[in-house]
């Protein structure tokens, strides 16, 4: 086997997020959980967008955030994701690309149009996100680029692109193509109502040992054991992966790396302001500290660095240098 | 004469900003004057983005900065400006009008797209703007609603559009159609190289009372009177112009009304974010002071606090409620 020349690919939803100020009121009359995420077709999304505020375009999706953040602390990064050949999927490209990370997939042509997410900031920083997949859920096997999956030490996988069928499918390809080259491959559950709807996908995947680093945070942790037990439910999902992730919001989070337990407190911020993407700089710090031989608590430490950034300023890519945050901080 | 209905209409660029992070020599590199705005043409313009960091895309354009941080202090608003039917001319004309202001202006089919201004933001919080007119620059005079325009208090107008030879006419037409239904005509000098590609025309619109209230930077002042000392030019420019109010950065801003004079300290901010739509939002806190029947100096104050707030966070757009915190600090 050839050595990994890149740290880390992702394949996730390419995805524009639209984000912009809500009162409590609007998300309720939405009839949508707040804190969650849901998948709208376009009529529904032109609606709700004709209802909401003025936006903030800034590009999103989870996966994409955790290698934009990933690139920002050194690490060497390509995304697989489908865009179409329109304004947003060409802010999209423009975006990770500048984050100096590898991105060729090509962009797909006619409609429908680059996925957006309609994101609902309330004012206690808490994030409702309303996904139209667009293109994205078009994602084919064909479009996974295999010598690049190959050349990276880890493979990024978001939950989120377990719901269309297409990416699905590109992604079980991948994880063989991952696996098959020696490399490892890490797994975000991504969202509680995600599980609910793959839970058996998603258990059978960590049972058949598809999965080497595992992502989620404390209630997606208990939806997907479907136990109430947080102890317990870790050390059950422990016993399945070699290394379990867990973020536990404002209590910090756990980690779980072949029977070593660690784990970190939240960094104190001065104002939450938009938690979007707190999970996917969670992870990319997490996941930068592994690559550059960081023990498993300061590599939780760097995760949480990376959330507090995000959740300080709207949108889920990071603004401050965050390789100079943890250099100042972990050295 | 009949009764106002509106406060205000603009007619202004229809721009959407793509706001990035730049280094000092990022812009030295470009060989544009930090601080400026630049027109530039498509191929350019791509050109600088391709090379330009990973953005936010939030709407913008000087007059419609305006009237949005104008509708978000109570004042009732139109806006009148030219988006092409693309995505990034459906995300102006969405925001504008979630801001609460009336827009009808129909969008221009084909090419060029929707006007974007590339906007680098150097750590000291100062912009440099890069102007991509596209869809923009073709404003036609037929576009303009005569009735729209008849209906609103005050009129204004950006001196940026007078570039473009097909809004510079429709301006011309607006002025008159505001003139003879006895309404006000505000004008912003926009630009100090704005100001030296167009001083005849400018002193021209003053010297034939076109304009009732002008807004200017301490810059723009002397560059339209070619003079070097700040209160010769004031009282030279406010001798033309029934109101002129001036706004010198961290040094407050002046206005002069018919012979009454009254200054007013910038508000103190904790850190300088990014200053685009400083001077916009200035012109808003003052005209909206103007049309609530507060004094001069009340007025000027209500333009600092909108200033300071637009210069705390990326975009020219208001984040906060401004009407509440101009309750807050005048009642």
């Amino acid at each position: 086997m050839t050595e990994p020349t890149l740290d880390i690919v992702a394949i996730g939803n390419a995805i524009v997020d639209v984000i912009a100020q809500a009162e409590e009121e609007f998300v309720a009359a939405e009839g949508v959980t707040k804190g969650s995420m849901r998948l709208m077709d376009e009529e529904t999304s032109d609606s709700l967008y004709s209802r909401m505020g003025p936006g903030r375009e800034i590009s999103g999706g989870s996966a994409a955030n955790t290698v934009a953040g990933m690139a920002a602390m050194g690490a060497s990064c390509g995304f697989i994701g489908q865009v179409a050949d329109d304004q947003l999927g060409e802010v999209f490209a423009h975006d990770i690309c500048a984050n100096g990370v590898i991105f060729n997939t090509p962009a797909r042509s006619g409609q429908p149009s680059t996925a957006r997410c309609l994101i609902l900031v309330t004012p206690d920083g808490q994030r409702t996100m309303n996904t139209f997949l667009g293109a994205s859920q078009f994602l084919p096997e064909a479009a996974i680029d295999r010598a690049l999956i190959a050349s990276a030490k880890i493979l990024y996988l978001e939950g989120y692109l377990w719901d269309p069928e297409e990416p699905r499918a590109a992604m079980k390809a991948a994880i063989e193509i991952a696996h098959k080259a020696g490399r490892k491959v890490a797994f975000t559950l991504s969202d509680a109502f995600c599980i609910s709807r793959h839970r058996g996908d998603f258990l059978t995947l960590l049972d058949s040992k598809a999965v080497d680093i595992l992502f989620a945070n404390e209630v997606e942790l208990l939806s997907l054991t479907e136990m109430d037990d947080f102890d317990a439910a870790l050390e059950k999902v422990a016993a399945k992966v070699p290394t379990l992730v867990v973020t536990r919001g404002a209590h910090g989070a756990v980690a779980v790396q072949e029977g070593e337990h660690a784990r970190v407190s939240a960094e104190p911020i001065e104002r939450i302001v938009d938690t979007t993407g707190a999970g996917d700089l969670f992870a990319a710090g997490f996941l930068a500290g592994q690559v550059q031989g960081r023990s498993l608590e300061d590599s939780l430490h760097m995760g949480a660095i990376a959330a507090a950034e995000i959740i300080s300023h709207y949108g889920a890519r990071p603004e401050a240098k965050l390789d100079e945050l943890i250099k100042a901080r972990l050295g």
